[in-house]
């Protein structure tokens, strides 16, 4: 299974976009010139749109605030997020790539155990680009890195494996604890370097962390949506969780895969955990009902594409959720909004895009 | 969660056997002496019964041949595989142990990458100490693990974990590959030292591989029958793959969780690849009807003991694999006749075994 691992990894510069949520001047970038100058960035600014937001020089922008997105969205603008890094959905929704990578701006280069910077995003593209076996799990990992392979046992006809659709990366130092774990562990620190990178296998949910992540915005890009956090709503940090629960069940049924593990990047700073809880506090009751609802999600076979999948998912959740609170009604709303609005801006192929609404056939 | 890690090892040397089946000298064990001393072994001697097997001074171990294992079981030692290290599983039913760790005899001791020796046995020790985490995914591996955690994202009420039943190390240098593998690639060997423990989720299926295995034997000893193999036997090398497969669906039934990667050891010698295929030739192609069976096997709600479930997949097993191949019904009795064998030899506690079969009441 090596041979393909063994050419060099394309560097898919007119075929991906880098998203970052942002508040602050983007000096972080200067560390990651090396890597990501040949890219497109994708920078969308939460919070007060009269900020200007400084980008070091040399890199190949657009940048959209909140007066741009209502602009550009009228009143579906509604389903983004704002004062919240959920709003980086909208970055997924406006560009034209096939691939998406979006990062923290609290994140910078980490070195692997050789002391080698690690360039997360060319790591990305390799998981991407190589598939994922999410039927049988591989105990030596990815069996498609270069000194690995399928191992004795697994059945043949499982080896081709199915296409990728997203890759989550992970954090050295500040890991992606919650508030209350970051309350009882303020000291800890992730200095485990594992190298490995694994397929989540179909029926296991995950969390997906925001932080470190790509995906294949063709294969699953409409089922990203963020959701309804941060300003005027009673929730936040669960933005990349809602989106990762989501995905997983439309892979999951779209028969796609979700690899988890390298490539890390060195996350800087912990955020605070008494923000946070304010944040997490209605999050952490409502989880313990959000997941047996995806746990047992089921998807009509009629439902062939992301979009079909996330309005069905918006259905349940609007007749499973609503009761748990009102907020899931609202939230339903919004993913049927989302839908709407990335339809809008990505109208299917050979269609033609009107002002008034989806493409006349 | 880390408190519990923090914890010195327990040895548990009264608790856990060590079973090995060979047909040679046990000089490999040398290498494990610093290790392995204070533990009880079994020896299971595979093969001609007149041969001697030299055991290195100073190890307190029991061995027993196919003469012994004859007089033992009598009838039902047909049960137990003649010229195949699946004659192991013997070991594990005379064993009166709570744990039992099984190795080959080409497995030697491996490095860690700062260049100590691994300890290999501690290792499973821990990974069976610490529960599983089976219904949902912690992307930094075993949170139980000093320096990990649950992630931001995983319910709060599935934090407790499982009991771990099943502890499956891995290999360096050899990868443990298939006949296939092995002739396509000669020279792969394993060099990547992942640092991670994770549970394989429930609902999924591993390949699990009998070279270095730990379980706990009150939890699901009467599953981990490594079936009709070797001599007489139209396949050979599936012996712990079907063993896994019965664990998994069995484990995953009761509530009980199955651990993989770390420890290492050194797998030192690659099995003859042409011998390999003639004995895998009909798993490669049977596999593939295995593993849609054990996916969609589903345990009745009455079977609430390891035996139970493994006589009632004994049964499914004769009406769904018969079909495939008539060596599936000779299987089925011999799961069942294991199963037998098991009971006589360990009574329920408070009950007499007696000669004449299984304890009066």
């Amino acid at each position: 299974m090596a041979s393909a691992s063994h050419a060099p990894t394309p560097l898919l510069k007119d075929e991906l976009d880098i998203v970052i949520p942002t508040i602050r001047n983007l000096d972080f970038l200067e560390m990651w010139r090396p890597f990501f100058q040949p890219y497109h960035l994708i920078i969308v600014q939460d919070g007060d749109p009269s900020k200007t937001i400084r980008v070091p020089e040399g890199f190949d922008y657009e940048l959209y605030n909140r007066n741009d997105i209502n602009r550009m969205l009228g009143p579906k603008a509604s389903c983004i997020s704002f004062k919240d890094s959920a709003c980086r959905c909208f970055g997924y929704m406006v560009s034209k790539k096939k691939y998406i990578y979006t990062i923290d701006d609290d994140c910078f280069v980490a070195k692997d155990p050789s002391g080698k910077d690690i360039n997360a995003l060319e790591q990305h593209i390799k998981n991407l680009l190589s598939p994922s076996t999410p039927f049988f799990f591989n105990t030596l990992y990815d069996p498609y890195r270069v000194g690995a392979d399928f191992v004795r046992g697994y059945p043949f006809s499982l080896r081709e494996g199915v296409p990728t659709a997203v890759s989550h990366g992970l954090w050295l130092n500040i890991p992606d604890y919650d508030a209350p774990t970051q309350l009882v562990k303020p000291l800890e620190r992730n200095t485990r370097y594992v190298d490995a990178i694994l397929t989540i296998p179909k029926g296991t949910l995950f969390p997906m962390c925001g932080m470190n992540l790509a995906f294949d915005r063709e294969l699953i890009g409409p089922a990203m949506y963020f959701g309804l956090m941060g300003d005027g709503q009673p929730i936040g940090r669960y933005d990349d969780m809602w989106a990762g629960w989501c995905t997983k069940v439309i892979t999951d049924h779209l028969g796609l895969g979700v690899k988890t593990g390298l490539p890390y990047i060195w996350h800087s700073k912990a955020s605070n955990p008494f923000v946070n809880l304010k944040k997490e506090y209605n999050g952490i009751f409502w989880q313990e009902e959000l997941i047996p609802f995806f746990q047992s999600v089921s998807l009509p076979k009629e439902a062939t594409t992301v979009q079909k999948c996330y309005l069905e998912l918006a259905k349940q959740v609007r007749a499973k959720l609503g009761k748990v609170d009102g907020y899931f009604n609202k939230l339903a709303d919004s993913m049927v909004t989302w839908i709407e609005a990335w339809d809008e801006l990505n109208p299917p192929k050979g269609g033609v895009p009107t002002a008034n609404g989806p493409p006349k056939k």
